[in-house]
């Protein structure tokens, strides 16, 4: 279809005039080069092999598989599950442990210092407490494992849908994560542990599924069962449900969060080792918790902390409920939609100033450190003193560092409403915000000054070279929101105040994260009340689909600035305009069935394509015939054990006796083998390769007059690296090019296709009119 | 690969013998019929179109489309399933409603009897009350709508999967549903209505999605916007969550047993749409129990029928009550499975009975309505009644049709504790025993005695010609289980008695139905109670893996013998032994882009086929070309149209000025026309059409070598309803096949190559070796 008619408006008819290049195009001989740059990886980032290779070696290692084998491959994958839900809710119990300690024993610290009168003192001790703590944090994170930064979850993501980040999972990464993040965490800035606990126990699941790592030793041949990219995507995708378990101890949450949000592929079949997974989190967190109930855990134990267990009995809620609920939707969507924006622009302000060396990392995360402490102890003493309620169940003033009414400076028998919310951990203010029966323990004003401060530290807080989660934040904020929503309300509503804090979180998880029925399962979880369900519901609805008008979601947007290329479930409208020869580019690299060794070398030194396409010529078949696809690690394979033919036959050897399956395991993220390290004489240069027995004989195919955007469904939904481009005609090729990854990444595609940039196709996607953009962005939605 | 070699033991090395035959085949010319039967429909069952069907018209038409058309279809959207939602709620109710009236004024004049003495007319009344409902269901099913029969799960499992069959979503059948439900769950029959409201459901969805019905003059052209399989797919699905979460007033759940048991496709924004759908149902629920919490709503009302409230506030759990969970979760598989095997069986036999006519249809039904009443009634007399005790926040003895403690024939002041199980709704038997606090209220041998009257029941109740489902009788009786259970452990657990029912409900829905999730989700929702979470898991995961060890699950037997043409999800091993050229069968027709009318009528009058490759040959190219393939449906459009060609020629008429998108809108389901309907004159006869524009340029093809394995996995993941086979080199023709859904049915491809009955690929499938089976379920559960 010729690209220039795109621009035609819309009243033309352009069936005609397309139909016409359409019969040229037909009848014309290939002229065009129709050629593919096979697997161009233009940045270290590969792509992952999920489609299952098809070759007559792997069918012969199958069908001598006995039944041994697979007992012991079902035994090994629900060990590995069993171990990733036992690792992850044990590493998240000790994140939080960790938290609880030395954030209580710094809060404990500061308010003794404060009861004695020394405000100065208590000051110094709280900022400089924070700075050590994030220095220490944005120090290992710079210095070892950069790629710790930040929550994880888009490298999570873009790990399920395809794509191999360096680093994303070493064991390296998953330590400095861990220290990282309850370092950050501890130091009160205003940053969660969720995000970085899916990362880890992403991280645990693929450490255990590529067998452990075998340069810390930490291995055995039991654990290097999974050969293949699949069973370990597998793997992750529990693994990070699990993560989500473990933060919120919500299993089913957890679950629907590996779903909806981060995995790419999913099966029933997943569904379930899934959520075993997460039932052995909540089991292990469960049985931790019981233990430190005892009171072994140091100042960890005492409320449950994981959960914020916010049981009214009786919640009843009626129809003029309804409108202030609606309205909190919407204002919850707005504030939402916007959070995303600002974070967008402060990221890309904060990668600027990143980019400039370690030295300006730690020199950010050192002012942001300062600036949070300022807030924290500044902002209370904005606040009046209230005096004490008279019937409290809660000490009132506390003086330790949990309950709802913090003493901080004033006189006896009187609390600091806005200290109960700023001089706390993040999970405490949660639960003060969250608690039923406190309806009048804040004034309007300190809930107002405490929004709009944890509003904007949230912004500037995750950008830092830190493991750093954004639910919490956001939770937080969302619940402040809520509760000033309730206060405003007044007794215009019979709903409670705590209430409103929960309805308050959902709307701006809502419209920032965009996820709903997760978001609403680990809310009910995370609240214990199911009887919240219809409300929360509502609220996210509507947060999303305001918020929607606005921008995508949160993650699609770290993604994004990541520069990981993801591919999205749908295909861009303007795709549909164009066909997979549009795309493909040269030159092709194609291998004979029979190859010389030299050749293959040759195009191995010279091009960084991962997969070729492998074609019998003459002799060996009448005409061309296009074999299969082989892989540059299967090659590097046979390069290196030398079985080569000393002339150019098929082959006399019998492959499965010079080779085992375990020869072609994948090996683990991001260790490649590549081709300088394998030395050859030259008369090896001169032998010969049976490539038969290597090659995938059931490679994925597209005809070339393809639409691009059926191309992409393709290639998302089964989970492709290559999808190789057959003729419409006979040609003297039988394959005319290679789509990978990168050719449906929309930059590319409109790189090659500038016209596209201002055909209307682009114009309504990226279009400034928001209203345009708003019913684009919802009928986007719906394809 | 030559299918004799597969025989082969697993010592010989396969690989030599394969490879050799594989170069045979390679250099072989084509010589096998490579041809295939196109959509060859052996049964009324016809392919949804699920694809999207992109041809130079239809993207014509896209490009002409403004805002208000894309705002106005997201719009209907909405709408539609607001509408799906609101009516799902409204007629579960309904059915609730009618359901507790009607079984309500049995049982209270029954009892009412029973109090004066009355025993022998008491059962009478009881008896012919249970057989006049029974009868009118069974004939309203068998004379009016035989569609509306059993549950209806398989029937919406299967049209998600691509599978129309006749009438399942007609307003007939909706409407003998609702009505034939009611009646025979009123009727003391051991059915649920949980499995009929999700094909009630179902129904609201088509046919609102179909626009309504025509015939029935119940629409309008607003409703009439889905003109797709797919945007209707999409509906039926929300619809069939809608149905769960109306049966239980499990919103979650709802969305979850959609995801998990029933889709066959899903997407995340399908996730949030039926999230909004279910939470509709919720809402309207809510309202309508509202309204009649006053009391309006004769014996509906008191015990907020639809959920279970069973908050115990403190559920704890300790280490110590593992084991006796574990064993449940053993024997509930067990039992689980065999409900499967037995249920198999009776509905075997009863289809043998069945098929005799519709007199031996409502003697079937007659005869256990009889059996059922005398089992209800009769059973009660064996137990001994039992002293009220002391402290009772219930009634005792209770007169009415609710409460623990029925009277039935007992002096003043004692209960008779089998009454209380026996001569009761579904609903209210279910309630008392997941009640807490009445661990003493039953005696062992009645609980024995009423599981095992329960467990046959259901199985012989199930295949009667009357709607009914499933889900209620597996859920009763595993509680009775569970109960049982908890009886026997007696003093040895600390868990109580109603929470062993649950557990026990859990384990029998594991074992047979094997959803995990979903029906945990269920349960928590129905049981509001989040801390019983892990222990529900647990439970089911043990009783899956149990019952997953001896056969498939229910609803895969009951769409196996409904005969269905369900895809499922992953491939058989031996299709990896195949490639499709293999399975492609012929005669294939073949359309010249430009052809002649005479041709077009004679292949749609003499061959079934559904779909047809459209190849372009000289004149109009070089050399013949695939251009696309083209839907019967569309050419009966452009025959019916009759705007042809006088010449073999390009159409120089605009196609979009003569069709509208509208001509091509997909009919409503099962609502065919058919090439006997158009009149053609003998000069038109001799005229020619323009395929072109109305082609699919883009439809998905594999090369020949493709094994059948991983075509199949293209198949079903993308959705396709036909699979063009190309050639692997350069033929004479540019397409050998096509192949459809009948093509990757294991009893098709097992007829052609019954080489691999014998084959160890298929034995260890079908294997009577229960530890080899054993595994081989496990391993395939993994892929």
């Amino acid at each position: 279809m010729g690209i220039e008619e795109l621009d035609n408006e819309v009243e033309t008819p352009l069936l005609h005039s397309a139909s016409d290049s359409l019969r040229i195009r037909r009848s014309a001989p290939l002229t065009t080069s129709q050629l593919a740059i096979v697997g161009s990886s233009l940045c270290p980032i590969e792509s992952l092999d999920y489609e299952l290779i098809e070759n007559d070696f792997f069918k012969q290692d199958w069908r001598s598989r006995g039944q041994a084998h697979i007992v012991r491959y079902v035994i090994l994958k629900w060990t590995l599950c069993f171990l990733v839900g036992a690792l992850a809710g044990a590493v998240g119990f000790f994140n939080n442990l960790a938290v609880e300690n030395i954030a209580g024993v710094k809060f404990v610290v500061t308010s003794n210092m404060m009861l004695a009168g020394k405000y100065e003192r208590a000051f110094l001790v709280f900022a400089s407490t924070n700075f050590v703590l994030l220095m220490f944090a944005s120090v290992v994170t710079t210095y070892i494992s950069p790629a710790a930064a930040g929550s994880g979850i888009p490298e999570v993501m873009a790990y399920l849908n395809g794509v191999d980040a360096p680093d994303i999972f070493s064991l390296k990464t998953f330590v400095v994560k861990v220290v990282g993040c309850i370092a950050a965490v501890s130091s009160s800035l205003h940053v969660g542990k969720a995000g970085p606990m899916i990362h880890t126990s992403a991280c645990i699941a693929s450490i255990l599924g590529q067998g452990g790592s075998r340069k810390y030793k930490l291995t055995c041949k039991w654990l290097r069962c999974f050969k293949n990219d699949r069973d370990r995507r597998d793997l992750v995708t529990c693994g990070a449900g699990a993560g989500v378990a473990a933060a919120f101890r919500a299993p089913v949450g957890g679950v629907l969060f590996a779903l909806e949000c981060v995995s790419s592929w999913w099966r029933s079949a997943l569904l379930w080792r899934a959520f075993f997974t997460t039932a052995v989190v909540v089991v292990v967190l469960r049985a931790l918790i019981d233990v430190c109930n005892s009171g072994k855990c140091g100042l960890f134990g005492k409320g449950g902390l994981i959960m914020f267990d916010v049981t009214s009995a009786d919640v009843t809620y009626h129809l003029e409920d309804l409108p202030p609920v609606i309205v909190l939707g919407i204002i919850g969507g707005i504030l939402g939609s916007s959070y995303n924006f600002l974070l967008d622009k402060v990221l890309r302000i904060y990668n600027l100033i990143n980019e400039k060396g370690h030295v300006c990392k730690l020199f950010l995360a050192a002012s942001v450190s300062i600036f949070t402490s300022c807030c924290l102890f500044g902002m209370p003493w904005l606040a009046n003193c209230k005096p004490c309620p008279a019937e409290s169940s809660e000490a009132c003033p506390s003086i330790g560092r949990s309950g709802n009414f913090k003493k901080f400076q004033c006189p006896p028998d009187q609390y600091n409403d806005l200290a109960s919310l700023f001089f706390n951990t993040n999970d405490d203010t949660i639960r003060n915000l969250y608690s039923a029966g406190t309806d009048n323990a804040f004034q309007k004003s300190s809930v107002i000054l405490f929004l709009i401060t944890s509003y904007f530290l949230g912004i500037i807080s995750y950008g830092l070279a830190v493991p750093s989660g954004l639910f919490v934040p956001v939770i937080l904020t969302g619940a402040t929101y809520g509760r000033l929503v309730g206060m405003l309300m007044g007794s215009h509503s019979a709903l409670n105040h705590g209430l409103f804090a929960v309805l308050g979180s959902a709307s701006l998880l809502g419209g920032s994260m965009r996820m709903t029925v997760s978001v609403c399962v680990v809310l009910l979880e995370l609240t214990n009340n199911l009887l919240l369900l219809p409300l929360v519901m509502l609220v996210l609805l509507i947060s999303k689909t305001v918020a929607d008008a606005f921008n995508a979601n949160m993650y699609d947007l770290l993604v994004k600035l990541k520069g990981l290329p993801y591919l999205k479930p749908h295909a861009e409208p303007y795709m549909r305009q164009l066909t997979v020869a549009d795309v493909v580019r040269g030159p092709l690299q194609i291998f004979n069935g029979v190859e010389k060794v030299s050749n293959i070398v040759h195009v191995l030194k010279t091009t960084g394509h991962h997969g070729f396409p492998v074609v019998d010529e003459p002799p060996f078949s009448n005409s061309p015939v296009l074999f299969g696809l082989i892989l540059r690690a299967n090659l590097l394979v046979l390069l290196r054990k030398k079985e080569f033919l000393h002339a150019c036959t098929l082959a006399s050897v019998d492959a499965s006796r010079h080779f085992s399956a375990d020869d072609f395991a994948k090996r683990g993220s991001c260790k490649h083998e590549n081709i300088e390290g394998i030395e050859l004489t030259a008369e090896e240069m001169d032998m010969y390769i049976d490539l038969h027995p290597f090659t995938n004989t059931s490679p994925y195919t597209v005809v070339e007059t393809m639409s691009l955007a059926k191309a992409g469904i393709l290639f998302r939904e089964v989970g492709l690296r290559h999808l190789l481009v057959v003729p419409k005609s006979s040609s003297t090729t039988p394959v005319v090019g290679i789509l990978t990854r990168h050719d449906f990444m929309p930059e590319l595609i409109l790189g090659l296709h500038p016209v596209l940039l201002h055909s209307r196709w682009k114009k309504t996607r990226f279009g400034k009119s928001n209203l345009i953009q708003l019913f684009c962005d919802l009928c986007r939605f719906q394809k």
